[in-house]
């Protein structure tokens, strides 16, 4: 069976003795202490795990249905996420001003995984209103943040983002949603929207769609899109609900996975919409949403790949099955619980070291993100957008990956629905395709957020690296299994920045062939820095004297894993990209 | 959608431009003329496409059913696999004397690849009911041979093979399934097998399961393993069928794919079983069977990318989406096709240069064996064993990675189960896992094939690649771009081999941690030799005056393609290898 427990000892360590978030100077932070936080982790992981993640299966298995123009959620699901209203859970990092709690990104981030472990598909619900939440927090005017931030701050409705149409996703230039305008900031909304996760269901009185649209007369492609707030039931000025809008679901989809979160096409009809933001500044605003979704698929991967590790772990250590070499240097006599075995092991550190460096990664992110926010610290932010695809892409990736590893621990049992695998895997898979697919993560970071400012992002990201690597002492031992590995990732990440800056101008397609691999590139590397700083910090502790426990012990070795047998794909991946565009742009279309 | 045609100018280019295969001095190859061949793939193509193909979503979707003991296949299945049986599509290379065509297994196998690209469930039950044919030729007696075999080369009666236990898949010497002696050779078998694909269906007359079991009395674990044949029902002396035969379906499996395939919970109680081979010798003859599936189950996999493959680059060419870079070096001002960026594009090569390369690789292992067999050519036989676990495990492994490639290249839709990109995913994903999962093969590579006959197998490929890569004068461009990459390839297999001999014996988990990586290793450098010679045979050609199509440009553009990007992976690898075990190992259990 998939089985989860919040790894509450791992986000006690990152928060308070990686990135000792009690100690920062930020607005918000000193209330973070090891006792409030290890309790409302506690809190948040009892009600995922007693609430959402019993309905996970069943929820699966039964999927959504659409029956007389209304979507329904599975057994189970409208009780669960009143208990997740009821406990506050919606809106941890919300503004006070709108019912919010004002947490920092970096603890509510981490609430978002232990959902995300649970239950994905109910997740998705809570996650997307609050995207719909910081767009119009960012974009709206008053009376728009009046009238639809306190609700959707509690859940009590919903939101979503409409950006695909059948012919265009990626291209959003290229949308025929139409906006003819009735009043000011009034609008008609005519056009077909698809892949609209959330997009009807039984969970909230209202739901507002935030929808792309293009008002007639304005510029072409993406610089003539505006933004528009479709509430499924328009709001009376008094706040209560009016009338339907003219919107209806044409069917919901039948996917891979994610089944108990509704993915609907959804008709408009002349609907009324309300301008959010400036007119034809559409897509800017939906950035905002866009990149907050992006962080969060990125741990929703990280949640997924957790349970599949805690399983297969808890798997390995239960099936008997193959005799193994003992300490004596002889095979046992008989047959030894699977975690023996060295390939096993290998199975389960590949997934162990990548699951804990992400996170590492993610919630340094976080930080870097309430730092921004908090202080104005541009540069923070600046890193922080300049990691977001790597989290969202290379992330989901390999976290999808990781849920195939731990699937396959599990043998013939891993290919039957029973076990709980499989679903894993079928669930984690949307996390490359959903909010930009992976290729576009890889050419927004290339081509935007490389060169954004002067390619300063990057540069404070090796400034970071390089800082630590010189002015750090460290013992023999970590020179070697540590920082030299880290230099080697280094070097490749600068050779390939020198292939960008040789070929990208006069060539552009030399830089979006390796886009995918330098992802990786920077994902592997940016990892390791994680893992350096983090095996640096304990070696330290060490050799203050104090005496490590078991988890400080694993973390030692875990990263001297992944130093050992992750960071040197860098050296394979830079050597694919400076292959550059040549050959793959040789091929007709008729020659493939 | 998903959209298949049969390859068959590639295989024209395999079998009769790069193996060259009717000029082979082995018995029945000169019979294998362009004409024959052409026409028999032709026809098979036809079958597959028109009859198989048409019931593959829907067989999906339907999946099998067990309802009042009896489990019934998708619409449609029945008359289906009557057509094959009809066509005489399922004894192709099976022996004359037993109605078979006596065709080598090299035309089997690409027959088996276009049967399984156009149905993969269907395919299955006749390709498990060849591994049953195969076993009792090879360890039945004459009655036993004359009882069985003309029905399963016709597949009236179908095959199985019964291994897995609850509590045992891949250490089989723990099987609990009693087989108590009733007279010379007939038993009295008791136990629950599990995971049984075609356990049960109604496609055939009666069902041939050959079972593990244990005599009691006998040696312990696998030492003490014999093999039965225990039909569905008795079979008279006349040849008749005759009364129900002591065993009952369970269950049958909700899965992640392959749905139309019946994978069956089997409950032996008492049934009537006949001692197939010698006595407590049930593993050798049960590896006659598995030989036969590993190499099935790579060309399973191949064959599902080659769908993946051909899907996506249909869809690249249909799909209009985001502005590419034109010949004049500028951005086009209207969306293009797909298959313009080079993101795309790098998608699509994975994947072909990685199913032709592999295509070769199982074709000519195929050829291999004919060799061995008809010839007895021991060296031959030799390296297609060690070839084996490499095109089970590495094509398995990479096939599926390759369906998830070319679902990603349809963004969202390929997360839709209507577009057909998911079920190639989930139907994939199983050939990772079943005759044995591949951590099996790279132990079995490692530990058995690489060191039998003091590693002669892995010397002879050594051989080969050497003296072609010293025989061959190739042009400059030749040397740069095809020969280094493979020399610094077979340097990274040295160093490999080195550190497996100056460590294996003193430390066996020293190699078992590598094995995985091995595998892989082993299966980039072996396709890396297929695109050489490839590659080298088509410049010769084209040096010899020849004007080369398109489709022989496009092949050293492909073969191109897998040098720069696919090889140098070999290095990395071999570096993860030479890690060896000690992180591994230095883990408690209670740490992960």
């Amino acid at each position: 069976m998939a089985k989860y427990q919040a790894p509450l000892e791992e986000f006690h360590f990152l928060l308070h003795e990686y990135l000792l978030i009690s100690k920062k100077e930020i607005d918000g932070f000193k209330e973070l202490t090891p006792d409030f936080t290890a309790e409302i982790l506690r809190q948040g992981a009892k009600v995922a795990t007693e609430i959402m993640l019993p309905i996970n299966k069943s929820g699966d298995k039964e999927g959504c249905k659409f029956e007389n123009g209304l979507v329904t959620t599975p057994k189970g699901f409208v009780n669960a996420f009143d208990e997740i209203k009821k406990g506050g859970w919606t809106g941890l990092d919300c503004d006070p001003l709108y019912g919010g709690q004002g947490l920092p990104i970096t603890l509510s981030l981490i609430l978002g995984e232990i959902f995300s472990s649970c239950n994905i598909s109910l997740t998705i619900y809570k996650a997307l209103t609050h995207g719909a939440y910081a767009t119009i927090l960012t974009h709206g005017n008053d009376h728009q943040k009046d009238t639809y931030l306190p609700k959707l701050v509690t859940c009590e409705w919903t939101g979503t983002m409409n950006l695909t149409e059948p012919h265009c996703g990626t291209d959003l230039g290229m949308i025929k949603t139409k906006a003819e305008p009735l009043s000011d900031d009034e609008y008609k909304i005519t056009g077909q929207k698809i892949f609209i996760s959330a997009g009807d269901h039984d969970l909230s009185t209202n739901i507002i769609q935030l929808v792309l649209a293009k008002i007639p007369g304005g510029p072409d492609g993406v610089k003539g899109i505006s933004l528009f707030i479709v509430p499924k039931f328009l709001v009376k000025s008094d706040g209560s609900l009016g009338q339907r809008n003219s919107f209806s679901v044409g069917s919901i989809e039948q996917k891979m996975g994610i089944h108990a979160n509704a993915t609907c096409v959804l008709n408009y009809d002349g609907a009324t919409g309300y301008l959010l933001g400036e007119k034809h500044k559409g897509l800017q605003a939906m950035f905002t949403m866009m990149n907050e979704a992006r962080l969060g698929v990125g741990v929703q991967s990280l949640a997924l790949a957790e349970v599949a590790y805690q399983s297969s772990l808890d798997y390995s250590k239960e099936r008997i099955q193959g005799k193994s070499l003992q300490k004596d240097g002889k095979f046992s006599s008989d047959p030894k619980p699977i975690i023996n075995h060295p390939d096993i092991r290998r199975n389960l550190l590949d997934q162990k070291s990548f699951i804990e460096g992400a996170r590492a990664l993610t919630l340094w992110t976080a930080l870097l993100l309430d730092k921004g926010n908090r202080l104005s610290d541009k540069r923070s932010y600046g890193l922080a957008s300049l990691l977001t695809p790597v989290i969202k892409g290379y992330i989901s990736d390999v976290g999808f990956t990781m849920t195939v590893i731990g699937q396959q621990i599990f043998g013939g049992h891993g290919y039957i629905e029973e076990w709980g695998m499989s679903q894993l895997v079928r669930d984690s898979r949307i996390a490359m395709i959903y909010e930009g697919t992976n290729a576009i993560q890889a050419i927004d970071l290339v081509g935007r957020k490389l060169n954004s400012d002067g390619g300063e992002n990057i540069l404070y990201l090796r400034e970071l690296v390089t800082k630590f690597l010189n002015q750090k002492s460290a013992s023999e031992e970590i020179e070697s299994d540590f920082f030299d590995p880290l230099r080697i990732a280094l070097q490749d990440l600068d050779d390939v920045l020198e292939f960008f800056l040789d070929n990208g101008i006069k060539n552009p397609n030399s830089v979006l062939a390796g886009a995918s691999d330098f992802l990786h590139l920077l994902g592997i590397f940016s990892i390791g820095f994680m893992w350096v700083k983090i095996v640096t910090h304990i070696m330290e502790r060490k050799k203050a004297g104090k005496k490590l426990n078991k988890f400080l012990e694993a973390k030692i070795v875990t990263g001297r894993y992944y130093m050992a047998n992750a960071i040197p794909k860098t050296t394979f991946l830079a050597t694919k990209i400076k292959a550059g565009d040549k050959i793959l742009m040789s091929l007709d279309p008729d020659q493939f």
